[in-house]
């Protein structure tokens, strides 16, 4: 039912036989490419989200120059607060700031109920010429943030060491955290909804800040509102991966949010992960970023480690634990790639 | 054997009866409190940690202000870097810094071997000079950062987001990086029981950074060095803690340590980290320092749950899953100090 010349990353997400193991890197269109940097010299980040051509550009750089078997749409997870009606500023030395950051319940009422089509169709159009400039190479993932992960951003305001605002609120007013959790779930569930209308394969949530609630606030600030995004996408057969940073517990009940694969940190063991959730759903992950600094032994090393720790068969997506770092050498980034298709060839018997 | 007027937190350190739970926590001398500030107008943070009158005065201000059943003697993990030859810097917005990180087996050389009495005289004045003032009140904790927690510092010179330096050097020359922590070890072991002798009556050990590791890189390069300290220690009954914060695995090989308490993150579950390390030492935790935010109903309820999965029974010291935050009004440390104080008769009878 699929045109694509390469979809062993949707075959290993759906748990079916594949001949190796796929691999990509989160944030792989990104800073550590020369051809990335070399586009956003001439445009801000912002523009480079909202210019289909130049989104396009970037997300099929890593597919050309690294050979990674999936691209992931260039994007940002705070177009969803922005479509929301709230100004985001790029401040170069302090990263992505909202200047009227959201504390109350007027705050709240002043966000908008987004229209994807219109507010969002930058990204739309996006999906769609890239999807045609990939020429059905590999799948496209479309991704998001988690509610509770633009939740924090949308109440600190920037960038946040202790998390103290979003913390009062759900502390003081839980009432307020929640109203505004469904209504970004809402928004989130519309915008994949499209995203996968506009051509996209397969979805990641990328639940960045799960990992700073306790247990019990995870599930009830976090893990709850990606259930419901989950159970409202109207999806063909398009795989969904849910990467909650930090979140290392629990995991048979994470899985019952309803996605069909799990992202993984660094820190977590793959191999023991994998019996806790008796392969009901695949795995992705999940090399330290920081590998990617070291001599090709020492990634080889690492990377084979993981693969042995998940074992023989399907299932597992090679990626990192978190986003490619910006100042690693692409030549390590492509002998990694390199490796896992050619060692991998031996968990699959 | 000992003439303390409050041996609470010592008693549960050694799992021993006690009729209500103790409580401290850490960081408590510091900059949530106007008493502190004041005395910190007037000198800056080294010279604070320098004086043993101004370490001893903000080390038993909680003591006085907040009734906490333990202090712990003010300092900092870096005093051991700078007895070891490295200069510090303390800049205002970027926090500390060494303007010569170590990088190589050159710089590794020209580090010193510590001589306590001489190079850290003033940490052992401080220490006797607060034992005579806290009269017996409460008991002394005496602290040191692990060494990988120390090494993080010294090799990267400054905060680090993705800690590339030191994981350069772990994956690129790990004999390095194990000389450099052997180094360290007989450093702080050499520090440790020098304030142990100065009067110190408990030793906590921080490895605030042992959580940026894979899970055997932890056991290689931090959890072996703590080891190796513990052993080292020349104590009469003076308990250790160890609060290596985001290690939330294998709790039963890393209290081989031979640690006498576990310290615990919040987002680790305590009732369950006590089944796993089956009674066989005490837990310290683990209250999300930003609970401090909330009212004060909140502050009792979350209170309340932790010490409820803690559950009956002796072995557990409150405290916070990470240091107290400097925005915390006052009046909520003290609120949450009182209600322990009251609420946990009734998981000791």
């Amino acid at each position: 039912m699929s045109n694509l010349k390469n979809d062993l990353f949707l075959r290993a997400c759906r748990q079916e036989q594949v001949e190796r193991t796929p691999v990509w890197m989160m944030r792989q269109a990104g800073r550590y490419l020369p051809e990335y940097r070399a586009v956003r010299a001439k445009s801000d980040f912002i523009t480079m989200c909202k210019t289909p051509e130049l989104a396009a550009e970037v997300t099929i750089q890593p597919v050309d120059l690294i050979g990674v078997d999936a691209a992931i749409l260039f994007s940002d997870i705070l177009v969803i607060p922005m479509a929301m009606g709230m100004h985001l500023e790029m401040i170069e030395s302090k990263g992505p700031v909202f200047h009227k950051p959201i504390r109350t319940s007027g705050d709240a009422k002043a966000l908008k109920k987004i229209e994807v089509e219109k507010d969002l169709k930058y990204v739309l159009d996006a999906v769609r010429l890239t999807k045609q400039e990939l020429n059905n190479r590999v799948p496209l993932i479309g991704f998001s943030g988690s509610p509770w992960t633009l939740l924090t951003y949308m109440v600190e305001g920037k960038g946040s060491k202790n998390f103290s605002e979003v913390k009062k609120m759900i502390y003081n007013n839980p009432e307020l955290a929640h109203s505004l959790l469904d209504k970004i779930a809402d928004a989130v569930t519309d915008y994949l909804n499209a995203k996968i209308e506009a051509g996209c394969d397969a979805i990641q949530i990328f639940d960045t800040w799960g990992g700073i609630l306790t247990q019990d606030e995870f599930f009830e600030f976090s893990h709850e509102y990606i259930t419901k995004i989950v159970s409202g996408l109207k999806r063909k057969n398009e795989p969904v991966i849910v990467f909650a940073k930090g979140v290392y517990y629990k995991f048979k009940r994470q899985i019952k949010c309803g996605c069909d694969v799990l992202g993984l940190d660094w820190t977590m063991d793959i191999g023991r992960v994998r019996t806790r959730v008796n392969d009901k759903v695949a795995l992705q992950g999940n090399l330290d970023p920081t590998i990617l600094y070291a001599h090709k032994n020492v990634i080889a090393e690492k990377a084979l480690e993981i693969m042995q720790s998940y074992g023989q068969g399907n299932g597992h997506i090679f990626n990192l634990g978190h986003g490619i770092l910006p100042d690693v050498p692409p030549e390590n980034a492509k002998f990694l790639v390199d490796f896992i298709k050619e060692a991998s060839y031996e968990f699959h018997k």
